[in-house]
């Protein structure tokens, strides 16, 4: 079915505050998730609710975010357990604001859980001129290359980059599977791709469930799993822990500078659209589609949502919303009467 | 054979400087291929001096570095063809003094060309206490993932980490193959792996010559493509072509930050050598190796040849070297009388 941007708004703001969330915090979630319905990252927008839902009431009550320290170039945010879309949206606003004024800025958020898609935040700060590196520790999942512990998190990474008429944006995980992408398949029943996953032996597994007891591998063998450490050091630095056994052990690292630091933002805008030009105008492999550049079907998915005025959502998924609303608001949390998380 | 230190500096100093190269220039380019050798890593090695030869025959003569622009976070140098080995070593030795000074510095070298091991430079700044990111733009050899023109560099990039009793090093290249070992495997008639390489009509093969007519691929698929992207684009910021036609048009680029900025050094370093103490304990896969940590390994090598007191060279690539340096000799550059280069 389609729903308006405005009802899949106020369908999301109606269930976290029915959770508790504070209704500020509520509309921050979900203009996330209508925006990443709109981009076409389905797993990413409206059911990612459920899994938030499950979360507030398994967590103990947020308290209201702390910003630790602020400097001329840095931000350090205690999210006192609140959700990520939350804390890292203030991360990349304070964060960004920061680097406008003095050229450039590092951005640490600590005790919080889940921000959805990197590239959300990252987008933001390119729009305002920045160049920017986000990265994000999850809860250890993947082993490093010849190994078979859980060390890394899935580790996602994202950089934009400022580019007429919209940012050049770039960002993906670091293991072969996210945890909930094997979740799924476990419930379905699906296999996983050969090479993505150890059961708890270290043997290779298609398996989802068993990989769940195991650990996921790291995309791209030893070069990536260097990536997943580079992340997993910037969430240490960030405030994460070094091997993040519960996800309130995350670290979120913004890094954000003024590229006129280096050069005029006008001749690095129109050099970036050269090589974007040059990308999309090259030629495929035989019979293969057109080379894509990062991050642009995502921009033209969004556009077209937004000529139809509306996203997608499952029929059976938007029920289940409107079930847990309604479940929500029977244990007692109207909308009015919301908490602020953890006050 | 086994060679001294001292011997292999000076072998190194007597050919670049009989090949226009300036005294002090030629030492910084001899100390970092004699790190390389005493790290392990052969190719970055003494050998790489008969590449160096080949571009200075064949460049026009450098002119004199010029440090076109300098902020209190910021560096830019036009290397005026000057080798990279040195520009980046002035880059990351400014670079480090003013992120030692404010706190953070973004450097910019256009104008350069091979610059060796990423790894080098890093180093030396996390020996300082900083983080710090490192990229480097090459004469376009990759294909983008799905796509058959030459449009990325190999394009290596490094991540270096303040760490006790030396820092987290992370370096790798973003391309299957490099330029140097598809020359060699040509030359000595060795297939590539399978799935490294195209040839000019973008069909998949493991014949160097063919490759070195088509296009590599990216490491690991769409995600590594990606990030020879984000290196393509921050060798734009730092002066580089948008696509890297000759490899005079490479930009490099640092990114170097204090990161008592987020958290009081010690402690960093603590967490990060938590993190390191845990992958090193973690559990092999059944039958494998010793869960590696990045680049301990070069460490532990580095350390091996400074007790041995040298380093092992190859005896027909020794007397290659003599051979070149008295040819360069006889050609009227004696040491004595080396221009700088450019002059």
């Amino acid at each position: 079915m389609n729903i308006s941007f405005e009802d899949a708004r106020r369908l999301i703001v109606e269930i976290l505050t029915a959770h508790s969330v504070a209704p500020d915090h509520a509309a921050i979630v979900a203009d996330h998730l209508v925006d990443a319905a709109a981009a076409g990252h389905a797993f990413a927008g409206l059911p990612r609710v459920l899994a938030l839902v499950d979360n507030l009431k398994q967590r103990p009550a947020a308290g209201p975010i702390e910003i630790v320290r602020k400097s001329a170039n840095s931000v350090v945010i205690d999210g006192k357990g609140t959700n990520g879309y939350v804390t890292s949206l203030i991360g990349v606003e304070e964060g960004a604001k920061i680097a406008r004024e003095s050229g450039f800025c590092v951005v640490g958020i600590r005790d919080t859980w889940f921000s959805g898609r990197l590239a959300y935040y990252v987008e933001r700060a390119a729009r305002k001129g920045l160049v920017v590196m986000h990265t994000a520790t999850t809860a250890a999942r993947v082993a490093p290359h010849g190994g078979r512990d859980q060390i890394f998190g899935t580790n996602p990474v994202a950089f934009a980059f400022p580019c007429d008429p919209d940012p050049l944006v770039i960002d993906f995980g670091t293991g072969m599977v996210t945890w909930g992408e094997a979740l799924l398949r476990q419930k379905l029943g699906r296999p996983l791709e050969p090479g993505s996953a150890l059961d708890a032996d270290g043997h290779p597994t298609q398996d989802a469930g068993k990989a769940l007891d195991g650990a996921f591998l790291p995309w791209g063998g030893h070069r990536d799993s260097g990536i997943a450490l580079v992340i997993q050091v910037l969430g240490i630095l960030a405030g994460g822990r070094p091997v993040v056994d519960d996800v309130a052990g995350s670290g979120f690292f913004f890094m954000m500078f003024d590229p006129e630091l280096l050069m005029p933002l006008p001749e690095f805008k129109a050099k970036v659209g050269e090589l974007v030009a040059h990308i999309e105008a090259s030629q495929p492999v035989p019979g293969g589609p057109k080379v894509r550049v990062p991050g642009r079907a995502s921009i033209a998915r969004r556009a077209a949502a937004a000529a139809r005025g509306g996203i997608e959502v499952d029929e059976a998924i938007y029920q289940t919303l409107i079930a847990i609303r309604d479940e929500g608001r029977k244990r007692g949390h109207a909308p009015g009467a919301a908490r602020k998380e953890g006050e």
